[in-house]
């Protein structure tokens, strides 16, 4: 794995809107650039590379005030658009000074962040995720740091054989049944899907606790990668009511959205949401509770994978069976960067 | 900039006579190299090299014994000369078995080191602070560990047009004041000044309190840069009483004493004392208090700054108007080191 | 010293056997080699390379079920031999799927390992230490992680003369004492023997209580060093009783064994256990605790030599007298790592 490289002409989930008030701002790293994300007074979030063109200073030491952002250390002022709008004692400013600003979208909750080349950045292409703004669904959000290489956490997630035994405790469950089920993946324009049905079984109790079944139930387990987030969405209806051929409003269903954003070559933010349908009274802290304990063992799992990668980067590793969505998933990634690399020899 | 030049032959301030009772000794690193310093039971200070000739073990670690400092590990005992006079269980000690000896002043409460060529070191030219001495004021004193290189530490104080922003809850007062003062910087032999005078303006309250003016000032901030320490001295007298003709002992006068030495390329030693006449009973504990709290507000900026520098150390910076002081401190310096480079490779 | 370089053709101690009950493991780091050390339910001790061939996880993150280890992440299982038995979801195993499994002999309380050639490890060439099985002896053990190469540790114990300078508060005692006390160094086919004799001489208190002497007594330390560990026999019998002619079973003996086993180029195992004969109870937690803060002095000292050789590993070292036996120790060590780089090449 070549730890070093990233996608650059994607949209990266940079933050929850949740995150900043009008006046806030956070300082975060992609893709090795230092960032101020802030939203100005007149609400809209922006981007901005977080070093002072005067003496290196982070803006994000200082504060927002109205549409600019001030330079804690000399009090020079920049814009939304990276332009430096005023320096102390100094009667004009040049047009030169100025810091890199990054296209930035909000929507459904997300703040979007292109770090690729400007000009390439359309605001259509930004992922779609209406759960966050349908109101049959209730979700709840986390930021995660994440000591491990992107590509780990996208590999954790497209195979979801792991769970009987780094989340045996959570929600895990037998490993039998998972090793039974049948995986398929299919390649997709834009990305993998995996898919397992689990047909006629047995409802696990969180199922029927919140779907109220009664009897047995067809089961789904859909993964969804594109560049660069996962959605996953699992979940089941009464046996035989069309779970299968897309009938699935009258069912339970719990969706994942995990956005995978590199901060450097050995960590990444992972930021994902629950949503679930069924709820009356919103997501129960228990509910929570519980998938942010098995990200979070994930987490760790990471971290120690991570370790032994970077103690002997050269190490082999091996292909098994139950990775067939993973291996798709990274074939894809290996093909994007190349694409981008040509993109970018060819310019 | 290149941040692992240090200016060699300076006297730098390597610590406060207040620091070392007969006796007592304290491991510091000066220029990337590891010092002991040290007070033998005859009053005096020395340094020498923390590293034992026999198995490398840091003298620091071991006890003074009278007039020589010995290893905590097998027992070799050194002199103020650096020449081992011991070896436990052996007869003679070889004339070779000594560790550099590093030329010592200590005068007017401070201890200088010279880490340059021995035979350069001259006692007439320790920088002179009779302020400390003086008992018309008093002083308070401080050493504080900067996570930054030495020059941005220079660059701070050299400008001051940071106070309204760095500053804002302590000392910094209205930046459009700050800014219709006008900045005067003066090449010196051996260092530069900035100027800045305020004539008949309205005192700030802790001049009132501490000065007792019943109207109109004439206030003055005087910079001063020699390599490496800065003196700054800010106060004010009646309005045209003199004080911009040199008759400034009726007034209110604080004396900023900072003392630069380099640890290594991103980390400084900051000695700084604070002194004011007009002061009765010694120090006021809040006097002393604000100025560390504004001093650790600066500490905080380099080091984030430097941050910034170390992960991108070719990045670009651009100069102000108000960095006149600073632009002027760093040719300065980048002479000197130039000079002392090739007056290296002539020898 | 190049710190780089180990022995590899020697057994090492890699645990104490009361560390690890059926079911337990542990990970360790030896000769800069991960390695996760479990027992298995037939209560034998095995030692495998800590990284899944699959995704790099660590081993020794899983359990130990039976007679295999399950890796964490995806649930493969390896058997003693280091060959995986299971891979979950996949029928066949493929006979390249195995991780290195490293030789591993239990005895006398230890556990020892083999990070050599394969082919040369013979259990016959495990180091003998019948202390620890012998009733006449009481002992405890430790192990203590200790910041410095290993041959720092190899070289404070065969040089006691620094008992005086670190140890003055635990076990020192007068250091005129210990100079006039003649130090024999004598090379041993596999080692190196010092020998220190104090004939009719005042017992030290700890040897009164322990040891019930009431006048004179002949004394002896007596260390011996072979590949990598050290074994130090201290006693006293009374006068002219025949303790230099091997007669001690009537006397007071306390019997340390030192393991040292490289973990990095500056860090190190250090496995030690004290044994005393004379005590009918069990050996005293005073004793135990003496002698671990004596370590721990040690520990101490050796992380700062190491911090002094890493900012500068070219620095010259000079020997003193009482470097007899380190510097015997030091020249046997240097000829037997030339001996494995030279079969190594010839291989």
């Amino acid at each position: 794995m070549d730890e070093a490289r990233y996608l650059k002409n994607v949209w990266y989930v940079a933050g929850w809107s949740s995150e900043l008030a009008p006046g806030d701002k956070v300082a975060r790293t992609f893709l090795e650039q230092p960032v101020v994300l802030w939203r100005s007074s007149d609400g809209a979030v922006h981007a901005l590379a977080d070093r002072c063109i005067h003496r290196a200073m982070p803006l994000s030491a200082g504060p927002v005030d109205g549409n600019v952002i001030r330079c804690p250390y000399h009090g020079l002022e920049y814009g939304p658009d990276g332009k430096c709008v005023k320096i102390p004692a100094q009667d004009k400013v040049p047009s030169s000074a100025r810091v890199r600003a990054y296209p930035i979208v909000e929507r459904q909750g997300l703040i979007w962040i292109w770090m690729g080349e400007h000009d390439q950045a359309e605001t259509a292409s930004v992922p779609d995720y209406p759960i966050h703004d349908d109101p049959k669904y209730a979700w709840r959000s986390a930021h995660y740091p994440v000591n491990g290489n992107w590509q780990l956490l996208v590999d954790n997630l497209m195979d979801l054989s792991h769970l009987p035994y780094i989340h045996a405790n959570t929600i895990g469950g037998n490993p039998e049944l998972h090793f039974k089920t049948k995986t398929e993946s299919e390649k997709l324009p834009n990305g993998v899907r995996v898919t397992r049905y689990m047909p006629d079984s047995v409802p696990p109790p969180t199922y029927v606790d919140a779907g109220g079944f009664t009897g047995r139930v067809d089961r789904w387990q859909e993964i969804e990668f594109e560049p660069v987030l996962i959605r996953i969405h699992t979940g089941a209806c009464d046996a035989g009511t069309g779970a299968y051929e897309g009938l699935r409003e009258h069912g339970f269903s719990m969706r994942g959205f995990h956005g995978i954003t590199p901060e450097t070559a050995t960590t990444t933010h992972y930021f994902w949401s629950m949503a679930t349908n069924k709820l009356n009274d919103g997501m129960p802290d228990e509910v929570f509770e519980q998938t942010a304990r098995t990200f979070k063992e994930d987490q760790d799992v990471l971290e120690l994978q991570q370790l032994r990668m970077s103690e002997d980067p050269t190490g082999t590793m091996i292909d098994i069976a139950s990775d067939v969505g993973g291996r798709h998933t990274r074939q894809f990634i290996a093909r994007r960067l190349r694409e981008e690399a040509t993109a970018t020899i060819a310019a």
